[in-house]
């Protein structure tokens, strides 16, 4: 393993950056992590990942020996592919497997976006976004059931796609004014569970850091 | 194979139902198809479909042995997974695997889509949506490269997800006034390719049902 060459291009607060780096801490693979300008402070994108994500121009890239593969909870499933003998990340049988992308893309189409939602609004639509989010989280909640984790009782792909969102929940709680924990106790215990887990800790960002962005982001936006 | 019950809560239209009605037979599985009254002129959904599918309430739906499976492209890993002694649809290497999920992700992302914009709208709009279309089917074409099918010389998974799109196109040209032929001849070829096959074309419905549909739909939508 120690000749293969893995780079993400990368960006630390992005809860989809951090789903392919723990999945790939999970399976025990060195990485090297480049920080992409998204916000052009520093020249914007590099040529690299314009090249390597030519359709949608987004991080996270992982080049796996020069080879470049895009979309998070694509790259997710070939680490898991690709690192088969150590812990796998997807369930062995094909029903549990259709399951978990269940899961997967409804986690996908959803959180992020509903998130996005509550910072980049205030009052009556903001409300509404912060219903839509704990509607989502519930919803989760009845997936996960009485298991410690999406898949049963091990760390699981379900797991490792949702829990770099919840960097972003601090965030949406002090702007929201609202508490998870409070709405989806059952949520916010799964979070603990996969929290002490040094593969999601060591590579989760403060949720400070994800709050003073957001703040200066609402403030060039004209929303504080 | 002859004890299994396998049932399709389906709408002959549908290019979701069909590319999952295709991959069956691809596999040789036998079905059972019970068309839904997505429409309510018969009284609504189903039961059946309303407790199978609780979080979308959408076709299609594969009740294989009794279990839900929502989502069709999930549906369709599910069958290639479930009856694997066949032909394969998804390739074997996870580098080719990955790549196929990236165009069936940016295929379920796109052209279903843009192609409702194109007869739901008339003028600008509809300028704009077909422009797009062909956008789209042009960076199809180039993913095609020169290979026969998207994963190489076998009919696989990516043509089996995209081509019951292409049911729907004649409505678009009839609408829409452009033909997707001369804009795009090596995706035409590839359909043509496509609708050789028995699989193929003793699922997908006749173009002109689907014109008959749009045409009625826009005649209600006050566009006609």
């Amino acid at each position: 393993m120690s000749k293969e060459e893995v780079i993400i291009l990368d960006c630390s607060l992005s809860p989809f950056c951090n789903r392919v780096k723990i999945a790939l801490s999970e399976k025990g693979v060195s990485y090297e992590s480049k920080e992409e300008d998204l916000f052009g402070s520093k020249g914007g994108k590099s040529e690299l990942l314009l090249k390597s994500n030519p359709i949608y121009k987004k991080v996270p890239v992982l080049l796996h020996n020069g080879k470049p593969l895009n979309e998070s909870s694509i790259i997710v499933s070939y680490i898991d592919e690709t690192w088969p003998s150590s812990s796998p990340l997807l369930p062995s049988s094909p029903y549990e497997r259709a399951q978990a992308r269940f899961w997967i893309d409804y986690i996908d189409k959803k959180v992020f976006d509903v998130g996005s939602k509550i910072w980049r609004s205030n009052g009556e639509e903001q409300e509404e976004a912060k219903k839509e989010l704990i509607e989502i989280l519930k919803q989760l909640e009845e997936a996960l059931g009485d298991k410690d984790f999406f898949g049963g009782e091990k760390f699981g792909i379900v797991d490792v796609i949702a829990i770099p969102f919840t960097s972003w929940f601090y965030a949406y709680e002090k702007v929201g004014n609202f508490k998870v924990e409070e709405c989806c106790p059952k949520f916010s215990a799964w979070e603990k569970r996969c929290l002490q887990k040094d593969t999601v800790s060591s590579v989760l960002p403060c949720p400070d850091k994800i709050y003073n962005f957001i703040t200066s982001m609402r403030k060039n936006l004209g929303l504080e």
